[in-house]
Formats: structure tokens, C-alpha cells, sequence
């Protein structure tokens, strides 16, 4: 299945199922009005959404209206919880090797997670706002799963049923505010302004023969103003895959439906992918020639992220979005 | 106005006024039935509540039933956002003296401020769950405002006017989780397990003359296990206020309505006044005779926090928890 959620004049917006092809989507108003709705009540509703999109992909479906991306706010406009780890340690390889550091042996073992803001995610075509170009605007493309409701204590093996979406996600990071952040030791805050979400989170069983269980095995695509940046391949080189990243997370709490987990910049240690963010081809940059030379983002600078399947056709829908100079209001 | 969510079979509870001796309560159904509901439209609902709330404090509003803290979850079960600030410096100067390191000058400029976990919030008398005791159980009593929606970039002086609710907090931490975890870099994970709340939340005008707009002038008493652990008044040695808080949180994304903004551990540096957190009275025994005496909470133990206004009559009513042990299910 794949859903999306409509802007409208309330916060959570309406939830549609959207067609294989991301043509025609449909209310499911009497299966439940918001999409955080159908995850509290995933195991009740899934059934009768699953008829409905068998039925819509077929023509059949009274109602259908045309799908526009454009109309989509993220899949959770505002969401209970934001856990993003960093799964492919290529990436924190890079930034340590460019900084002439050691990679510490725990990062192997213990996956790097941080709690991020989740009350105001924007849509796949929304500007990203940001006051001060200085802040050193960054794309992060990333692959997240949605999670119904998860024990406190889960295992690993028990983690994998807990996955009931996929989708991808730009995670804005303004990166030269991370250093001072980090010298403070509480973690991100300033520096991850709000996410973006692809139009349509998918279930696994529409991923197949991509979808594992445990990770996404195809390109993500990233480009800035329309010039490729990366497509590595979500499933390599992941060191920790989606139920290794939701045990941790529900280490020591439970985790409440429509907690999204992400799986951190998809990095792959092929130098030939490219980069899924700006920062990791300045690394590069700086390893090969002493030099980064790629600037972050700039205001009117154009970021698509998109993941396509073989036939080259969008499977969650493109992120297509403009940074923008946000003014304060008096 | 008080405020309080009483548990039912659903998620986000239902809303109730409780009166201003927290005796009785009585639904508002008709203007909402979820205190987000109530956030999300407070400017057109406040009115309306204060009339029903003066006539339940006259004994005139039909339907009124007793109120009974036990019953009470979070005032948000589970809220979109919450942001744990450390504005008693004097915490964290205790923290650096007990290993004889210097306070870096900057911290008496810049919040520190982490990113919680808000998916599930316990309520006053619920169980405080850990799955080991050795994780170094610790309360923090802290005093947190729930804002409006709160315009990215908001000054401090507007940042003032968002401050719709305070109420008081349990920030439940694992203090031997602590030191991995800040060694990562990526902020507190694992060490922050779900926070407690008060059973009611109350709006600043019914504060006065302890609310001056910024901050709250009351002592702010914690108890393990029957005795007192500190009584540090919530106006003293506060270097950064909740205007002060809001306006850090926002510097670089909008808040949305619900969004709760703590204090961090509430601490004076006056040493008769006690301690809100155990690791702040091992701190403290520490320098004084180079040992940590007083252990971290124990399967068993009892934590009250409550403030009272000088009648000694409680306003937001007790947290009054129990640590027991999580076992994880299969």
C-alpha cells in the first residue's frame, strides 16, 4: 500500500491511499480521517485498507481523485517521535579519515541515534526556511521506516514486525552550527531544523523484491540544482539495519505508533555512488585534495531526493524542495 | 485554570477542568476532548474554558465529579514535542566541581537544551519502569511551561505570551547511562526514559503573584522514600527563564502547539535548600568529603514531588512514584 496526507486546514491534514503508480489516491475517511488514525489502529484497519488499494490499482474504486505530489504534506505532518541513527558508518568513516581521527571501536557495535524534533515535518515540496545562509545549509538523504507500537525491551528479531511503513527523507542539517552543539554534549538541536518527507510512505510488502525486512536495497538518488549528487544503494554497507535501530531505540522505553526511525545519510564506501549530503562530498574533497570545495546550500539552490525502481518509475514520489530566506516576523 | 487528562481506553486520554482545590473535575467535552485539542484551538476555547472553570470553582457546574489524581495520565499522554533545558547553572557548576573541571564561559550565555522523548509521557502515580537497577535510577524534579504554536526565530519577549500551561516534572534519567552516551556525541538516548507529570496542568494567571511572566517563585519539594531531598525554589539562581528557553528552542524551527519546554533539575545555590536529583547530592557529598554516599533509587523506592503555595495546599498535585522492574515479554 502507499499513503500520503493531504494538506487541508487541520494540523494532520487527510490521509489518502495513493495508486502503484502515483497517479489517483482516495479517502479512506470511514477507515480513519489521519494517518497517526491508522497506525493507532494499524491492526484493525490494515485489512480493509489493503482491499481498498487492490481496488484502486485496478480502476475500480468510486471517488479516486488525481494524486498531486505538490498537495502532499509529509505522511506525519507533526509526529509523537523522531529517532534517526547513522547506519552507514562509511559516512562517519569519511568525516573521522578527513579530520585525521581514529574511528572509536563502539560505533561498530552501538549504533549512533539522535532523539530529532518531530512536531512540524514539511511536505515534499516545501521550502526549507532557514534565517542565515552561514548556518551552512545541508541536504541529508535519508531512508525511514514507521513503527506501530513497540515494547519496551524488544528484541532485535521481534523489532522487524514492528515496520509497517518506508519512506524517504531530506534531514535538513544547518552544519556549522553542529560543532558547537556538539562541544556542548546535549546532542542536535539547532542544527536540525525541520525534516522534510517524501509525498507517500509505502508498506514493506509493496517493496518487494527490495525489502528485506531489514533494509531497502535499491539507489537513492540525490541532486542538487538537477546535478546528481549520489545514488548509493540503501542496502549495502549498512551496518545497522532498521531492526537493530528500533531495539535500540526501545531500549529502554517503549516506542508509540507512528514513531519514525531513520536510518541516518545513506553512504556507501564505493566512492563511485557519490554522496547523499553536501558534507560527506566536502570530506572527500578534503581527503583527496587538502580542500572542500562543494558549499552547502544557498538560498533559490533546488534539492531533489527521490528513489526509483528498476523501470526508473518514483516509488515514494520525488522530494522536491527550494531553500529559502526565512524572515523573522516582528 | 487547571487542567488534567484522566485515562480511558484511548490514547490521548480526556481533558477535565479540575478545580483550584483539586477536589473535583468536570469534562468539557462540547469544547474538546483531548488537551491538544484544547492547544491546537486555544485562543478561540479560552474564553469559554474560564467560564466553566470559575463556575466548577463556585460548586454551580452540573456534571462535576471527584477528582481523583490516581486516575490522572500526563497532561499529554503523549505531545508532539518536549525540550529539556538546564537553566539552574548551579546544577551543572556542581556537576564540573565534583571533577574539578571549569564551568567553559559560554553556558552562562547559551541554554544548554536537549531533544526529549514525548511519544509516552507516564502520569503522577505511575510505575517508573527500568529494566536494571545498575543504569543508576535518578528523579529530576523540574518545573515545565506547554506553549502555543511559537513562530521560528520568536524574540524573548514574545516568546513570553506563548506560554499557555506549568506544570511539574519528573524527568526520569539513567545516570550510569549517561557518561557512554554523552561520549557519542548525539545527546541523551537511552539515559532519558519516560518523563512523569504532574496530574494537572494550570495556566500562569492562576499563579499569581509566584508567576511573574518568566519564571515561578515557589519552592519545588522532592521526597525519596518519605524524606526530604530538597525544597529549591523555582524563582532563585534561574539563568535562564522560560521566555529565555522558548526563544532558544526556536531559533532555527517553529513550534508547534503542545510543545512542552522544561527547566531542567531546579537547583539553588544555597546548600540548605537540598537537592531536586540524587546525582546532585552525591555531587555535593562528593566535594565535601571526596565520597558519593546516597545511592540511586532501588526497586521499591517511593519519589514525591509536589509544590505547595504557602497555604501548603498543592497546586498542580503530587507525582508520587514507585520504581519497579521492567521485564521485557519474550
Amino acid at each position: 500500500m502507499k499513503l500520503a496526507t493531504l494538506k487541508n486546514n487541520r494540523r494532520d491534514g487527510r490521509v489518502v491511499l495513493v495508486d502503484r503508480d502515483l497517479r489517483n489516491a482516495v479517502a479512506v475517511t470511514d477507515v480513519g480521517s489521519t494517518l497517526q488514525e491508522l497506525l493507532d489502529n494499524w491492526a484493525s484497519v490494515e485489512a480493509t485498507l489493503k482491499q481498498r488499494y487492490e481496488a484502486l490499482n485496478r480502476g475500480e474504486l468510486q471517488g479516486a481523485e488525481k494524486f498531486d505530489p505538490a498537495q502532499a504534506a509529509a505522511p506525519l505532518p507533526r509526529a509523537y517521535q523522531w529517532c534517526d541513527g547513522s547506519a552507514y558508518l562509511s559516512h562517519a568513516e569519511l568525516v573521522r579519515k578527513a579530520r585525521n581521527a581514529e574511528m572509536p571501536a563502539f560505533l561498530y557495535q552501538d549504533p549512533l541515534m539522535y532523539q530529532g524534533g518531530s512536531d512540524s515535518f514539511i511536505g515534499a515540496r516545501d521550502d526549507i526556511e532557514v534565517a542565515d545562509e552561514a548556518w551552512g545549509i545541508d541536504l541529508e538523504a535519508e531512508i525511514a521506516v514507521i513503527t506501530d507500537d513497540v515494547p519496551m525491551g524488544v528484541s532485535r528479531e521481534r523489532a522487524r514486525e514492528h515496520i509497517k511503513l518506508v519512506t524517504i527523507v531530506n534531514d535538513v542539517s544547518l552544519r556549522n552550527l553542529m560543532p558547537h552543539e556538539l562541544s556542548k554534549g546535549f546532542g542536535f538541536f539547532h542544527s536540525k531544523p525541520s525534516t522534510a518527507f517524501a509525498p507517500v510512505a509505502v508498506t514493506p510488502d509493496e517493496l518487494a523484491p527490495y525489502w528485506d525486512g531489514a533494509k531497502l536495497s535499491l539507489p537513492l538518488i540525490s541532486r542538487v540544482n538537477g546535478l546528481e549528487l549520489g545514488r548509493p544503494n540503501g542496502g549495502a554497507d549498512l551496518d545497522f539495519d532498521f531492526p537493530t535501530l528500533i531495539a535500540h531505540a526501545a531500549r529502554t522505553r517503549r516506542l508509540i505508533a507512528g514513531t519514525i526511525i531513520g536510518s541516518g545519510t545513506v553512504s556507501n564506501r564505493d566512492p563511485g555512488v557519490g554522496s547523499s549530503c553536501l558534507q560527506e562530498r566536502r570530506m572527500i574533497e578534503k581527503i583527496d585534495s587538502g580542500e572542500m570545495k562543494t558549499p552547502f546550500l544557498a538560498f533559490g539552490d533546488r534539492v531533489e531526493i527521490d528513489m526509483t525502481n528498476p523501470e526508473g518509475r518514483s516509488i515514494f514520489g520525488a522530494i522536491d524542495q527550494r531553500v529559502v530566506r526565512y524572515v523573522p516576523s516582528a
